[in-house]
């Protein structure tokens, strides 16, 4: 009892971290684009964290965790349905490491992380209509129906694919949508001259800057709250190795994008801290701080030559957030099958989680942990994010079209379907 | 001892997420209002955590507190006096859920709240000088010993009135003055051309927004801290109603918006979110999921209707105070009334709480617990803080005078009363 | 075991609660400068929180608590060392109070600090390369080896100085280096016209008064987390201390700002919250409420002509780091002198801790705990840092000088150093 009261206390607080993290997004989407569109950006993310919430209530927990199911899909019913004891109350032995409530509250602030990487991705020209129905089939149905397969202990689980704390069934949930939505989309008006991409900068980097730092400390909800109890040194270990893969991650990316442009750019600065974090949410639990800093290095690197990359290749995302989510999460997954679980071995070469459990012998780590589940459950996400958000977004677009008129793109979003300035007392420059 | 340490821990945190709403206060005050008086807000916000804090425990906590009293007013001498046991040390038995100190602390942090909601109402023409008066008055003395009716164990508390974090206790009571100041004070200058109010469009829309997304994280702390426990089932329950009667305040109030004014509105969705949280706010411990989402919807739909009312009788309110506050203050409180103690009940129709207790038989429940001691307290705080408010403002209105000259509030109250610039770097447009 | 997972969750939130403070330094350092160099102080206090964690990890944690050692110098090895049980596991004997991770967590935390502080002393005419040099020896290397002087058991633990969570350990530490820093370095073009000090207004105050409430949040961390433990009464008073002496040392601030200047200053007040917050620091969970009250007036009273006395000196520290970390850092170290541990005595007049702990005799606390250790301590640390930050900032500007050319500074950091703007979408004023 006692243990479960300091347990929930715990989750609580990672709940309250998570959901922060939703005035990170919006700081970071709102930072790196124009002021013009800011009113846009922030309403479609105050949108998806009520709407996300309710629609959670409503479905997507039941989806997501549906008890005894097929593992592809299932329904345990519409609302809440706390579990209670023959006297009436809340049964309290739902989950040793939490309550009913605080089980539902930390999973809905999970799910609307990933319409909120869309977000930042088709920010600036998309038309906010059709991403406001795209955000309640996505987060509504999609992301719990394909979070099932792992966390709801659906296929993937019992192929041994591992996923600690989203890399995969969030972040890269997320990014395969976002790739999808840009590339539906095309890139905004003056991205591109003569074939070669122009820099649009972010208006207000400051809050750019706000907006990482605060992300950096919502994931201490993030990963902290995955362990699911406040096990004392599993959560411990897993904020070291987070905190570790975002530094790595962050200083790597400054001095590979100092090498190649010759400039200290704060904004990949930035970006790396946040593929080191996207990075290491797979693993972060069964890593060794070593592989944490590697992790996040390799994720640093990553997001210099993705960014630059999907630049290339007529891709135009605004804050990055295919680099950050979708490459940094696919490569924090394929780590885990990579690093194995580093965090600790015995002298009989068995893996062991930071409670000493053995989580797998030397034989199995080279099988099961290895490589292949992995790879499996990147594929798996990879095939229904892209088949779902292609669906509905190329749906959208041929029935009521997904992008603002060019008149709308040019003086701004905010203007035009809000009828609101961010800023009016400043003066503005036109661009 | 652990259970009290775990206690502890969980409202010590509570209180810094009620700290922290300051900080949501001071953002969206100053996001919706013009540049030019800033400073002035700022300086307000600060001036109000500051000495609400030192008044707090000076006199404020044992006001509110004042041990056995005659139910109306009570005092327990200046100071802070902390119970020792026999060998000197903090007496620990003095409550489960926190120590003396944390009991102060979190008292304390609530206290500035009601202030800082007339900050917000009185913006952009009131006096510094006389809003400090103000406020140390109102912080000082009405709202601790307002507080000590129900929360001190007063008359009202014996009338079977129920405010668990206070609907009424802090935002009615922080609204009636803003009512009070906002008519007293006058509209500003250029707020209605031939009768009709003219919008005076706030001027850093993202800050604003930063606001209510800090102010919601706080209300983790406000609500989830007002348990006075880490009591696992109340808590999550509480912070599962609390973010549910949010989300449905937003979309109801953006919906209702969008229908009446043909416009995504931002500040509408973000006011409903705030007036969800406040409507909750009275019997957030007590209220099933469904219930919340009910309460926080209806409070959606008040803000929209009640902010153009407010404008339409010519209470120049610029961020929105009364109806957030005040409005949703009294729907909360009397939404207790209404719904009852939807939480749980059992098979002989009792009222249960998240932790089994019966609460209320179920003739009782139409009777203690239905809508009159709900109505009976927001008359008796109506009251008070009319009438107190009134006679401090009316006061101060008639020695010092409360408004700033029209030159100054022309040019705003940044240089005038602070000789300083929020934002000197940038180009400013006059109005 | 139940009481470690408390212990260790509570840790957890302050080490949270302390990195979010790099976001409190980046917004007070941008937001009292120009907006020409945000950029700038942005990358560089990116750099600090990334780099610092990453040297924390390689070397500061075992330079700082190296074991047994001479006292004044010692050196663990490289790396992380996590202490595991025979089973292989985290030996969770390592503490009551937290884990091996969370211990190394929550001083990494810390050690970034103190480079922090210099940056902003620093700001808007350093150049970038000498101030990343800097600050990897000195939070590497400086940092570490005096901090175990008196928290990794050295010769001034010896001595009875005392030193609750870094008045002098690390806000002195970081002061004395920018006392060095700015005095090499030299003013800002403009800053003195015929002798006298000019203001160079701060570009964004709200930015600036989001850093401050900030600070005072992850001061919740800083001094709570210091007890290394949820003890609820250590951890409880020692909030209550905090936050009286900032509350207290914000209004005495503004009050003689106001009697000094006849202005409302903004900036002034918001400096005493910090000073208060320091000075508090070295004894917050000794010290009565009135101590506290008393320890923050004097160190806002000291922030007031501190600020004003350095700037006559012409020693130019933009964001008076100077006056709040150095001044109120050696008067709160010495004040736990004076005011001795007054939170309680017992009969026999021996002074107790908040626990009842004897910690001190009547006449041992006339003697160990007066004045002279306390004294001791702030001279050691003076020592060491002068020196060590003279001789590290001397060789930088010998060799390749540490301060931009005149250009640079008249155009801005951001333009040269970094090829960015932080708002192009906004238009300035050129100064």
């Amino acid at each position: 009892m006692e243990i479960l009261t300091t347990n929930n206390v715990w989750m609580m607080i990672c709940t309250a971290l998570v959901f922060f993290m939703h005035l990170g997004f919006a700081f970071l989407e709102i930072g790196l684009t124009r002021q013009k569109n800011t009113i846009n950006i922030l309403f479609k993310n105050i949108f998806i964290i009520t709407v996300g919430l309710l629609l959670y209530c409503l479905v997507g927990f039941n989806l997501m965790y549906p008890g005894d199911f097929n593992g592809y899909i299932g329904f345990a019913g519409f609302g809440l349905d706390a579990p209670l004891t023959d006297a009436g109350t809340l049964d309290l032995a739902y989950n040793e490491g939490y309550t009913y409530w605080t089980d539902f509250l930390f999973q809905g602030m999970f799910a609307a992380t990933a319409a909120t990487i869309v977000s930042g991705a088709v920010a600036e020209r998309m038309k906010i209509l059709p991403f406001m129905i795209f955000t309640v089939i996505y987060v509504g149905f999609i992301y719990p129906i394909a979070g099932s397969w792992k966390w709801g202990g659906g296929f993937l689980d019992s192929l041994g694919f591992y996923d600690f704390a989203g890399s995969t069934l969030v972040h890269s949930v997320g990014g395969w949508a976002a790739l999808v939505a840009v590339w539906l989309l095309g890139s905004r008006i003056g991205k591109y001259k003569d074939g070669k991409p122009q820099a649009i900068p972010g208006h207000n980097i400051p809050l750019a800057t706000a907006g990482v730092l605060i992300l950096w400390l919502g994931w201490f909800g993030f990963n902290g709250g995955s362990v699911l109890s406040a096990d004392a040194s599993l959560t411990s270990l897993t904020l070291v190795t987070t905190c570790l893969a975002a530094a790595a991650g962050g200083v790597v990316a400054a001095i590979a994008s100092t090498v190649m442009y010759k400039n200290l750019d704060l904004t990949m600065f930035l970006n790396g801290i946040l593929g080191g974090l996207v990075g290491i949410t797979a693993g972060a639990d069964v890593m060794s701080p070593t592989s944490a800093i590697i992790i996040g290095a390799i994720a640093g690197l990553l997001i210099v030559f993705a960014v630059s990359f999907i630049d290339k290749i007529k891709l135009d995302d605004p804050v990055g957030a295919i680099a950050v989510h979708l490459i940094c999460g696919i490569w924090g997954t394929l780590a885990v099958g990579i690093f194995g679980f580093s965090a600790s071995t015995n002298d009989a070469g068995e893996f062991l989680n930071a409670n000493g459990d053995v989580v797998a012998t030397a034989s199995e780590a080279a099988n099961t942990l290895a490589f292949l589940p992995q790879l499996y459950g990147v594929l798996a996400y990879a095939v229904i994010c892209i088949l779902s958000s292609f669906l509905i977004i190329f749906i959208l677009k041929k029935t009521m079209g997904i992008r603002v008129s060019e008149r709308e793109e040019l003086e701004g979003l905010d203007a035009h379907e809000h009828g609101m300035d961010a800023y009016p007392d400043f003066r503005l420059n036109e661009h």
